[in-house]
């Protein structure tokens, strides 16, 4: 493999597209910066006491400029961090670059075939002769996951002398990763299994790796302690609720120039993607449709003014169609109904249009509260490495840990938090200083 | 004691203000009905085949012109009623008039005293030789408790012979409550103990109830399965959200005459009740200011646009305050800056006023949902009542149960459900029939 | 004729149902002090100054609570004042009693005769030896039709020494206004001719009154300066728009106690009624649907996100119809098509329900814009009353004085103004101290 | 002078930058013409009468792809066009391209110098021997500036043989158009005489175009009749309410991809596009300020629940500032008062920044409004062009025709207009085919 990893003059390994671009990377990141208050707020609040001081993080997240920030507070926070990004095309060069150049370990570049990723994460696991990484910032799982891999082929090494068979699977990619683990193995038979005994946990922010994540704990083969940070209100909300809210009609403006005003919206879906992008629309002065399967969230559309139908109901009626809910939403018949140049379009987990949209992605205010929580996890596992608090199993974060991610983010929006009194805590039965709500509170 | 049982003609119990104002209850039943659509879409899908056939219930719920409608549904499905109101002041006497004429046996009066309210909860209980109830539709508890405290006088009668001692203690209510008892021994010093024995259940629809609901279930007393409405989707956002953005407007309007536009609002707590509040006050077109202790909700209410302050930064330049929160909020040091004629109210379930606000309380719409579920709580009960499913134990609503009862009211608001096909609910794990969502899930 | 007038100790007349109602009337006279900010910032800047000094002004106009306000203004202005109402329901009669008792001589009470309404718009003009009034405060013109009718009577008196002849009339009420005219001719041939070359000028706020004037204007019999506050922007859009917007949900609730949210409205009309039924109904949580003949007000309709249809298409999916526009919109066939209980309202200025709706009218703070314009337009007739500035024509009132009378409502709702540079006012062509539009500008 | 006009292989003359982008052009036309229902319903409405059959019409109005659309309704209804552009930088060549491929004379191109330009707008109206034009749409008033300037020329030069001396004035620009006319009359000294005798009339859409005729009208030398297409309620409306309403967002998150909710906005001014920024960014869930001059724009702000106060007060919490008001609004002391990386920005007519913002302009259905206006304008002129009806005055589009210009745009929003009835039209004084509002109705 012609990959070499390269050394800045300070000998920190990356491998980015294009280190020069690291000026232009730099006036981006302290752009977002501005709009990142919850990260910057860690920094100002943890930063002298230093609490990451001896951490050695590993993250494999788009490696953008939002996640440059979010680096960029752990290392302002005393760790020492190596990255990967966790898709192949998600990678913003300029922004690999102004962190490789001033900051941590890079290995990601926009447009990396799949042999490549898997070599960047591999990369970024692999912290040398020292050992490493304590903690693991995940999204998606597939850090974590080739830790798991690596340890399963270690220890039946160790019991058959069997090495992985990248030619025992039709999957392409699975191929890719046993043929690292097994050339990694042939160098060190107990590489990944010191990583795991090594590692104080991982904190995993999407939907996919937290499902991973739960699968383990059920199967039992979770190696270390794992923070869902994905299911955090203050994650799940901006994600969805106020992040499409933003998105969903910038998108609709950049890519379409047209006016929402006037226009008949038909949203597929009415949980918190669909309630966000069925205000944004009714806002902009479309007149809104829902279309829902859940009663639940069927009557709350309609509590809001929207009205509740099928598909076939407004299909040839509708100028603008949006999916949030699932596959097979707009089928042939219903394309065949459609107005001449009815927009349509997907938002969310789901991709029913057979092709991935690009559009700006989530605003960084929203992405401040994700990585906040992301800080606050590691912080958490990091501070608590010792104690056993943490066991192999899946958490998600504590309420009090969410109300300070949500803390952080209040001095920049020019908020004051009113303190409760000890009688009024008694009261309402929650301690003065937070958790303020029980835990099945749905906000 | 001069409390009398009255009869009608056709041999029914009951005891109310004045049965002559009975048409006039029924007139306002009818009117009430068109607004309560999902009782009315139980008695159209259920009542046919009389699920209640056989079954004797007990309520326990402010006798009023929507609870009627409740009342009359459970007959229509073929439920036996004995009525109590769980209030001394909330009884509608035209209301309590038509049912105690026409569908069940009524005790309730607005205006009770605490002897009268007592007796009135003990002649709902007594089903007399027969034995009864088969179910409880509690508000408050007060039934259940009125078992659970017989039951306990009961079995120390039976173990030493002590009946109960209504001067052990100060609280006048329980003197009440004991004495109640007491004379009850000594008729049938099993009274309580077969009727807890035939109990199928409870559902409970306040907080207060469930919280001793809870408090029983962990020191081990309660006698019976208890299922816990209060906490149900459709009955906590729509008692909470949509009900208070409703009435705190209808409220302000028909207390003082104001307009709302151009005022400044403050919003003392950002929960359900406080986002009903203040986004009505913003729709209403006043500026809204929200107070919060905790950081989430606090976020929450900076990405509506309201801005977040504590009291004493606006106290002196704000026109409407409402509290939503907590006791103690409104201060002298607040009052004595208030402008002159600022307008103070309370809404939910904190009084820091010093006297109960009267108000139309909440629309039929809103109780539709609440007793819906209350409808639905019952019938799982009975349905399961040979099964062994519940046991002594408090229960939320489970999920497919809350979506039916949201789904009960979809006809009369025009709305059409999309029907999830096999791949679609395979592609999301979730059965085609539901529920459709996680027990976390926020909504 | 029974009637006759009282007198109070301090000698002033009035004729009131009873003035043991002026404390309770005074109570809620200063309540509404503070909803009408406009008022008093007019009693706050012109009363030290005594303005209107010297002025004797007849008002005819609703008698209610806000309506003494209006009274304690004009005479904290320095004016004596006499009143009648000009609705024979209108009266609130502890206003009146307020009025009679501390202010100014009143001639008002609920439910007055047409003969009796007459006699105290007599009485309300009829100032005494001394001659009088001034100024006229009109709503709906009869006082000044009565002036131009005795003058035209007197005219006829003096050229053929003919009177009046109630008979030569089918018009029940128009006899009623001969027969004054014809009692007072016989007293004093030239009163309304004294009256009228006295009158310096009214200001009429009614649309109905307004008409009359440019009738009269047009044919040439008006026969004193005449300011129409009518279509003055703070008078009709807050009677209209902001107005109706806050009146139709109150009135709503009040009346059904329905809840809004979720329901389907159908609004005939999108004028400026319309305009704020529909924003209403739709922040309610309401599907609204919008009726239109008038293109560019259906296109307005269609960018604030309302279906426009037609009331055949709707009417038997919707739940709370509101007219706004015209006669004849609720037809026999369309009642046949509602659903049951289906909510029907009239509002604005077209009653279509054959029936005078009650409810609680404007709010006071309404009501403050449209009689600070009065307030406003009188001085300036008073003011110019030497000058010749305003000739026997009807004047709409000057953009200025219009934004007087919303500069008088700042203060009260915490608004700074910004004040206009010389060079800035130069760019746009405008004067510093305003009027800052042109006069088609439409706001 | 190098310019060498062109002709296609039909001998259409014209002068683009590329016409091989013909079909680029094209395909965006064919885009926008569902963007633009009104001139599509023109084409559907008035095509196959051919009304246009004869006319030679001008336009001298940005070639963008939205005034092709216009341009080839004027031509689907019978006219033949010649065109120019009425700023050096705002056409897009593409557009120009497929427009002088297919339909019309065009000499139009992005980045004309001064004398280009002026070439341009001679070219566009240089309608050869045959004489021409008939009509003209102007935006901004070159085109006829042109010719009253030529007119001008003409008649000095017949009365005293001087040519027009570009040296006469300092102005670079209008150097250039007195050597255009001194150049022109050299040829033909009738040239623009001619023109003026044969023109039927103009309309013009732009504030400043309309200025210039209503000074010439002022003046006495208006040389045909004018329409004033800039004050239309659907002109002016859809430019400065809705089309800001939806700009402001779509330029602010282009341009800095921030989230605008939870963020502080201070709009300067409250006037129509003030009243669309403040909404836009209100429901983006921004808090917003409102500064004002007007007391009556003021007191909207207020109702509508907007805080209004000074730049001052405000200048250092707010994260995003607009400007839609007037010139020297931010001042150096404010920009040193702001938040580091405050978003300041400019919309409307008055530019505060010093430099001129680009964005993607008016969507297409605002122009759609505007356009149809023009269509509408121009039909009623040649129609009338021989009965007198207008002079060489200045004329707004009479109401009945602005109706019929939002009519043509209701059938694409799926909207129904009522169709008033006789009875109703005579009982609120309108003519049953309309127009509906007197003149100084505010919409």
């Amino acid at each position: 493999m012609a990959l070499q990893v390269e050394k800045t003059t300070s000998g920190r390994e990356y491998k980015v597209k294009d280190l020069s671009q690291a000026d232009f990377g730099r006036l981006e990141i302290e752009l977002a910066e501005v709009e990142m208050p919850g990260l910057m707020a860690c920094r100002a609040e943890f930063g002298p006491s230093q609490p990451f001081k001896g951490a050695k993080i590993t993250g494999s997240l788009h490696m953008t400029i939002q996640t440059a920030v979010l680096i960029e507070t752990l290392t302002t926070l005393g760790a020492e961090v190596r990255w990967c990004s966790c898709n192949i095309f998600s990678t913003q060069d300029h922004a690999a670059a102004a962190i490789a150049r001033d900051s941590a370990s890079v290995f990601a570049w926009k447009g990396e075939n799949l042999q490549e990723y898997w070599w960047c994460t591999e990369r970024a696991l692999d912290w040398g002769p020292g050992g490493g990484p304590d903690l693991i910032v995940d999204d998606g799982g597939d850090a974590t996951l080739l830790i798991h891999e690596g340890v399963k082929a270690e220890e039946e090494y160790e019991k058959s002398g069997k090495l992985p068979d990248p030619s025992s699977t039709d999957n392409a990619e699975f191929q890719i990763v046993l043929t690292i683990i097994r050339d990694g193995l042939k160098v060190d038979p107990k590489k990944y299994t010191k990583m795991k005994e090594r590692l104080v946990g991982v904190s995993e922010e999407s939907t996919t790796g937290v499902k991973r994540l739960y699968q383990m704990q059920a199967n039992g083969t979770l190696l270390f302690p794992a923070i869902n940070v994905n299911d955090s209100v203050t994650k799940s909300k901006f994600d969805n609720l106020y992040g499409c809210r933003h998105s969903l009609p910038d998108g609709l403006m950049r890519a379409t120039d047209v006016m929402i005003a006037g226009k008949v919206g038909v949203v597929c879906g009415y949980g918190d993607v669909g309630k966000g992008c069925a205000a944004a629309l009714k806002q902009a002065g479309a007149r809104v449709i829902v279309t829902e399967i859940d009663p639940i969230c069927a009557l709350q559309a309609l509590m809001e003014g929207f009205q509740v139908l099928t598909l076939e109901d407004v299909v040839s009626e509708a100028d603008i169609f949006v999916n949030t809910s699932n596959k097979d939403i707009f089928m042939d018949d219903h394309k065949r109904n459609m107005k001449s140049k009815a927009i349509v379009c997907n938002i969310g987990h789901f991709n029913d249009l057979g092709y991935s949209p690009g559009g700006p992605g989530q605003p960084s205010f929203v992405m401040s509260c994700s990585f906040t929580n992301q800080v606050i996890a590691q912080l958490e596992l990091w501070k608590e490495r010792t104690t056993g608090k943490y066991e192999k199993t899946v958490y998600v974060l504590p309420r009090h840990l969410e109300e300070k991610a949500a803390a952080l983010h209040l001095g920049k929006l020019g908020a004051k938090l009113t303190k409760l009194k000890k009688e009024q805590a008694d009261y309402i039965g929650v301690p003065v200083e937070g958790p303020y709500k029980p835990p099945h509170y749905r906000y």
